[in-house]
């Protein structure tokens, strides 16, 4: 059966589509365009979620909405067994830590971000901070993730799904130089077939 | 063995310490206090994670991060298993979206209308636009909350436990009367005789 996707350009919902590519998995897009001026996303997309959020993806009659779930049903649904580290070992706590990080503390300050850049001089007192939030949560991934550059254990899993989007704001915001090892790992991500073919059928996606 | 906490006050790491009072967990309480000023988590913190974040576990020598992993990590290793619904489910995959939902989606507009505050007149501009999107955040729990005031299936679960922090806040932020289930909730939980222990266990929470 197919996997309806409903995707935002330039957002977190690219690598839903790299996910269901390295899965095999058969979907097809419902593609949604920011608007030109605000970024915002379109109100059209609140047909698909009422809080007008991307990722949501719809299978087998089910509407699964949050990055984080949508990526663990694919895995747990369609064949993504070896994504997802055993729930015994130790690799499977850091691969719930990873995917809850990406979307919750990294999140803050790149939203903090968001927001002082719309404010522009009002927001100029918080800037600081906000830079130093944001420059730590890229050190911490940094520092954390592993030589073999995988968030989780010896292979690909979860967690780099859910830390690749992380990791490319970070290039954008360009602490490729503080980073090298997130620079490697988006290049790593960059380079799979699976990620490739995502990224022709879910159109431009950045500077990528 | 005993479980290590590091718990904030007035913070998310509250519901932390009610799972393990569910659970029947033996743990011991590092605690920490906001500063008085700042309402800011006191430098410590970074003792026991490099950001300076709560709560964070220490069990068997493993340090675990970010709440939706702790109490995943809890229901999965500390006799839990009630608390998180069966993997082929429905309520698996609604217990994966909340958990998400709650520290991610929700706390967005959480966030900016803590930092817009801080700005005051200078953020007056946005306002409108956050309290539009946490008074949308909250009126999507609302409805999607169960008529038994359970966020996945029958029972009480892991999307209650991470839950009840966001619907707290809701009531905080004077939207009982426009989120009735998520007060009645909230009222559930705090009857909890394992809630009651540790709100004795952890001080002050609120006006709670």
């Amino acid at each position: 059966m197919t996997i309806t996707v409903h995707h935002l350009n330039n957002s977190r919902s690219q690598r839903i589509l790299w996910l269901l590519e390295e899965l095999g998995a058969e979907y097809e897009i419902v593609p949604y365009q920011r608007d030109a001026s605000t970024n915002l996303a379109p109100p059209e997309l609140k047909q698909a979620h009422p809080l007008g959020k991307s990722p949501v993806i719809e299978d087998e009659g089910r509407t699964v909405t949050e990055s984080g779930a949508i990526v663990q049903y694919l895995c747990e649904r369609h064949g993504g067994d070896s994504w997802l580290p055993a729930k015994e070992s130790d690799t499977h706590i850091s691969c719930l830590e990873w995917m809850q990080f990406a979307e919750s503390s990294f999140f803050v300050p790149v939203m903090m971000k968001i927001m002082a850049g719309r404010l522009g001089e009002d927001a100029a007192s918080m800037m600081p901070r906000i830079d130093e939030q944001l420059a730590a949560h890229v050190a911490y991934a940094e520092e954390r993730i592993g030589e073999n550059l995988r968030f989780a254990g010896d292979d690909w899993s979860a967690a780099d799904v859910m830390m690749s989007f992380p990791a490319q704001i970070a290039l954008m915001q360009n602490f490729g130089e503080k980073a090298p090892k997130l620079a490697r790992f988006v290049g790593e991500v960059h380079d799979r077939p699976a990620w490739k073919r995502a990224r022709e059928r879910g159109g431009p996606y950045f500077g990528w």
